[in-house]
């Protein structure tokens, strides 16, 4: 007999709600309850994932998980929120119980490392998609929000950008085990960054659709634009090796799923930027500035303007 | 050109969060920020519903928004939490502007109806599915949950049952306006009696899948069994007409969808339920008992045991 929705749910992730002080009740029940201290503001973000189009068509499920936890716990990066817990509504096609047992076990391993307790969800029969539903703190007023940045602020971004862009590639060919698949399949959520950035920055997101598209919610409002150097883009070597210099800056700049943060900052918070770029061992690369142009500017290694109409990755 | 993910926002979804105090930061951000009153806890649920699963292929947006978000803030009645907000994240085919149209007004009403802003969401493309997760709050220790029945407490529902199963019937037959139509497109979240009823049951939960098999989960601690009288089962005129005594019956203990409540309380409560029950001016009957013979057991209108083996929606 196929296993129902509740002894899955039972064999596979009732064991992933590990306790939490503040989670007062975990799955099986109508709702999830969570006490959030007095001192927090709750950040909350949903995404979700399809498969053929956020992961690879006969993905392994440790990559489904993999994928679909880093994303959204990069959503609270993007706030500089601290991850409290999840929702996981998951519509899968069948009842395969090694794609369940791998699933539950890197989620496992993804919940015990980020230490966020799976508080709730649904199953449902259908095609592939996971809707996973984040909760994150921040300090009251303390949240780093897409809107903040002036004329002039530097513009950064961490770690390099591109690589999964060509990860995706290897993994389509076959491998996904070298560097580059591995910021495809496991991006890392840069939430301790998030967390030290939060006070420093004017503006912040993650880099999900691309660089220039980010950059593009960055100056969205009226009179902002922004200036990008692609002499300064941070790019791996891996990614130069593999596509070229030329090819990974393109990658840079339009291709998603590398998961950095990209922020804004005031001139004056330059050095304190660059300690904490050291302290922490991550990449804060200064990419261009915030312009009063309202658009996005590229600028290529020999200062020339590169046609950018349209870049980005489209939902639609 | 066809609208990308961002203008669809725009246009359909972004006027939807509107303005509440403990509302920080709503949709067009990596997350959303609320703010929660110190002396409360936050209930959280997501669910998903899937055409041609949890409404019919082809079905009026105005359906699709209606059932969504009502089957979800059911969850929050039956906890006995108030709704604070919520996130949706859609999958659509393709962008039917008509359909978004009319998508976006129905939610609009709920939204106003209950008081409950969209905070957050995600678009993506593929087929019809709509994941919700609702936010709700209650004081703090307050919540009504599934276990805490104990033998010799009294079992009650809310309104009237197998409505809605009829009520689909009638649906997919063209006739979307009668009584039980409308129980199965717009089914009422008990939010006010929820509140009212937290903190004099023993257990509740909502009737989702039906509601021998939601009584099998207040019954899930070992010991636990209940018995049900099916002369007492709380049936409408419109159903008897429509199905006859017996079908209704049948509709009433093993169909899903009407989202009443179900709960448990002490036999100490009786009077305090009969007066609430007119005080709201809804019906809350008696059905049957908490037992100690772990399982649950059906009596006909003779006395007679039914066989209920199986019942209950299965989502797998």
């Amino acid at each position: 007999m196929t296993p129902d929705e509740f002894s899955i749910i039972d064999r596979y992730f009732k064991t992933l709600s590990h306790h939490s002080e503040s989670v007062i009740l975990g799955p099986g029940d109508d709702c999830a309850i969570v006490q959030v201290s007095p001192g927090d503001e709750l950040c909350i973000s949903t995404d979700t994932l399809l498969e053929g189009v956020h992961f690879p068509n006969d993905s392994k499920a440790s990559l489904v998980a993999s994928r679909t936890v880093r994303a959204n716990l990069s959503d609270l990066a993007a706030m500089g929120a601290r991850p409290h817990s999840f929702l996981l509504a998951m519509t899968l096609p069948e009842v395969d119980e090694s794609w369940l047992a791998s699933f539950s076990a890197e989620l496992s391993t993804l919940i015990k490392h980020y230490d966020i307790p799976l508080i709730g969800g649904n199953l449902a029969r259908g095609s592939l998609s996971l809707t996973m539903t984040v909760l994150g703190t921040v300090p009251v007023g303390g949240a780093a929000k897409r809107v903040g940045a002036s004329v002039g602020d530097d513009i950064y971004a961490t770690g390099t950008l591109g690589d999964a862009a060509a990860g995706l590639d290897r993994v389509l060919a076959g491998d996904s085990h070298g560097y580059l698949a591995c910021r495809y399949t496991s991006p890392t959520p840069r939430l301790v960054a998030g967390e030290h950035l939060r006070g420093m920055v004017t503006a912040m997101i993650d880099i999900s659709d691309g660089l220039i598209a980010e950059i593009g919610h960055l100056t969205e409002t009226d009179g902002l634009g922004a200036q990008v150097d692609c002499a300064e883009l941070p790019l791996s070597e891996e990614l130069i090796a593999a596509v070229g210099r030329s090819g990974a800056q393109q990658r840079a700049l339009f291709s998603g799923d590398d998961y950095e943060l990209c922020f804004t900052a005031g001139v004056q918070s330059r050095d304190t930027i660059v300690k904490l770029a050291i302290e922490l061992g991550l990449k804060m690369t200064r990419l261009g500035a915030i312009t009063a142009s309202d658009c996005v500017l590229v600028l290529d290694e020999d200062g020339q303007a590169i046609d950018i109409d349209g870049a980005g990755y489209q939902h639609f």
